[in-house]
């Protein structure tokens, strides 16, 4: 297996703000010319495909500046520092659905955007809901749905629903479940 | 339905660099206050599920400078300003691995994520496969595999693909060729 490591020589940080930063690293290829890398630090996130005992998914509707649109999306949010990510799923669903959950069950991580991100979402399956009262943030505005998991999978499939979280957390549901059952 | 909208008041591009650029908007919020906006400006991309004759998936494992890990992703690239996304795809999947397709299947776009970045990634089942000759661009170091598709979905429900591209072409494919056979 060949070297494909690339290796770290200056770093400039040319952007710190209140939730990105952003770096132009100068690196080492495998051969031995420098290039540069520009990327973008993210605190992570977790996202939550919460399933009521209906098979609905729980679903935020909410406005998402960098496209213009609004995005039907699994409750998710951002990781405080050094924050457990569970525990983070466990506040974000109550806060955006007001719904709390007895089990979560991990559905592994995802990688947004590889090259120019170093952004970690993790997923969970959350089951036994049980509703207490949504509180978003004082600047999140959004409203939550419901839809049945196999419609959802063909609102997926059809190319419906754009966000990435969602589109894995639904996927990986429906054939997780599948597995069960099967 | 209420409003959602969020409205720019003012724009401040904090960085502009070959590959992204990074803007800090004032928005108007829908309850009429404001609040800071942080997101990157990238060119989008396109990624191909290539899948051979034998039912196997093409794979590039690269160093992604970010995470400092090799990743086994589906060929994708950038691009060009104003590129149609097909034209994208059908270059990176030649350059990158060698491969022509006879068919291209629209699988859908992604959004990474949404909160932060305006990148759409277009994905593509190509089919059909012809080999020809694999040319990297000359900073780009990759290793091309092959993997069984169903030794890849698995894969994905491990945890062990990261990728959000990969992880959703793969499922997707899979779910697509199932409801053709079904």
């Amino acid at each position: 297996m060949s070297n494909l490591t690339e290796k770290a020589i200056a770093r400039s940080t040319v952007f710190q703000g209140c939730l990105l930063r952003l770096d132009v690293d100068q690196v080492e290829l495998p051969d031995g010319n420098t290039a540069p890398r520009e990327y973008v630090r993210h605190p992570g996130g977790v996202g939550i495909v919460a399933l009521t005992e209906e098979n609905e998914v729980l679903l935020v509707r909410q406005y998402r500046y960098p496209y213009g649109e609004i995005l039907t999306e699994i409750p998710a949010g951002k990781r405080d520092p050094g924050e457990d990510p569970l525990t983070t799923g466990m506040r974000e669903l109550e806060e955006e659905t007001g719904y709390r959950a007895a089990t979560y069950t991990p559905l592994g991580t995802l990688y947004p955007t590889p090259g120019c991100l170093d952004e970690v979402v993790y997923l969970y399956l959350a089951t036994g809901l049980t509703q207490s009262e949504a509180h978003p943030d004082e600047d999140e505005f959004v409203e939550v749905e419901r839809c049945p998991l196999d419609k959802m999978v063909r609102r997926v499939m059809a190319g419906e629903i754009t966000d990435a979280k969602t589109q894995i957390g639904i996927l990986k549901t429906k054939l997780l479940l599948e597995s069960k059952e099967g």
